[in-house]
């Protein structure tokens, strides 16, 4: 049976995918309603600020991901890949931390002439998911996502 | 003791070894001898293309690996690393699916004067792998294997 | 409860953190007062050669960290990344190996005027890392740690 690490791991990787395929559904359904969730920008080491307001549950975690998120252009698409997790499990608590680089690709529009992979793979983002969740009914959800950047984000629209 | 799910996860964690090392033999003998590869290329959001002929069985990895993976140029080596991992484990059966970013490495010909590595890491290929496995005399092995490619690929010879 | 192979990775978890932060201190404890560890540069196909002196204990590499590692410059910082871990857990001894790849990211000074994420994230070193692990009063350390670096290495000062 997989253990509770594991399934606590496993959400950060349905997070991934979701965000990935701008899937607001998938992305909010892993949020509590009381979640909050909040984006930081790295000021130097160990020091963050704020970015924008945090938000609160799974439906505006949803709309987020609809409304704000850069659709990916023509031929492209990302990962959001996450590494090195640091996970408690306490009864029905679990913090969670990990690494994350976040990886733009681009399908190349005329084929090269050469064999292999035809596009680009570019690293655009990174920093660390620190995380709570709560286990509800048998299924872990995050109550606390906290998006620690290494660099500024400028918001779309700000 | 070790969980399923872990056993499951370092089939593809020795994959990825023995591609990067072009060793076909060890690569062929994580599969079973029915195993269906398939490779895909992203054609859009969720649609993918199949790209050439599907290989059957863990001789035809082998002879795949051998014969039709480019050789490492001198100096170079690379990295197929996997992240982000969603396993379940049904008795004897096992369904996996990962994310998977490629990294080509180049070490450098002339030393650059200033202390560090002396050479170059690029990412150059990303998709999902998406795979089933089946546990025969207590080991994992792979019966269906279908890389989703985020880009087309051009095989070499093709 | 966490498997004991989860735990042997969050040490490579906890390392590569306290890394990133230049935290000797924390880097140090992670390995026994007889710890082994060396660095080794890739030469070709399998094989390698030592890059400087090995270090002894976890106090030389305390020092080492402290004093040989370049810090990060202003708006810097760094994640080492790793991936697909292979890991044997026996009694109180583990072996572990993993992928690594190092990012080094920079926030830009000035905005770019487009959202998203302003600054770089570029991969930098890639290698192995092999590992050997004693459990002692109950916690994991490392008692010989190999980096394996698939380029050159010029070590600062050398």
């Amino acid at each position: 049976m997989s253990s509770e690490e594991r399934k606590v791991q496993e959400v950060l990787a349905r997070y991934v995918r979701a965000t990935d395929r701008r899937d607001g559904k998938a992305q909010g359904a892993l949020f509590t309603d009381d979640a909050v969730v909040r984006i930081h920008a790295r000021t130097g080491p160990g020091t963050y600020e704020p970015v924008g307001e945090p938000l609160i549950g799974g439906a505006a975690v949803e709309y987020a991901v609809e409304h704000y998120m850069a659709p990916h252009p023509e031929g492209a698409t990302g990962h959001h890949t996450t590494s090195d997790h640091l996970i408690e499990v306490d009864g029905d608590r679990a913090r969670m931390n990990a690494q994350f680089i976040v990886f733009r690709t681009q399908a190349a529009t005329l084929p090269a002439g050469t064999p292999g992979a035809q596009g680009t793979v570019e690293p655009i983002e990174s920093g660390y998911y620190d995380t709570e969740l709560r286990r509800v009914d048998g299924e872990w959800r995050i109550v606390r996502h906290d998006v620690l950047m290494d660099m500024p984000i400028a918001l779309p629209g700000a």
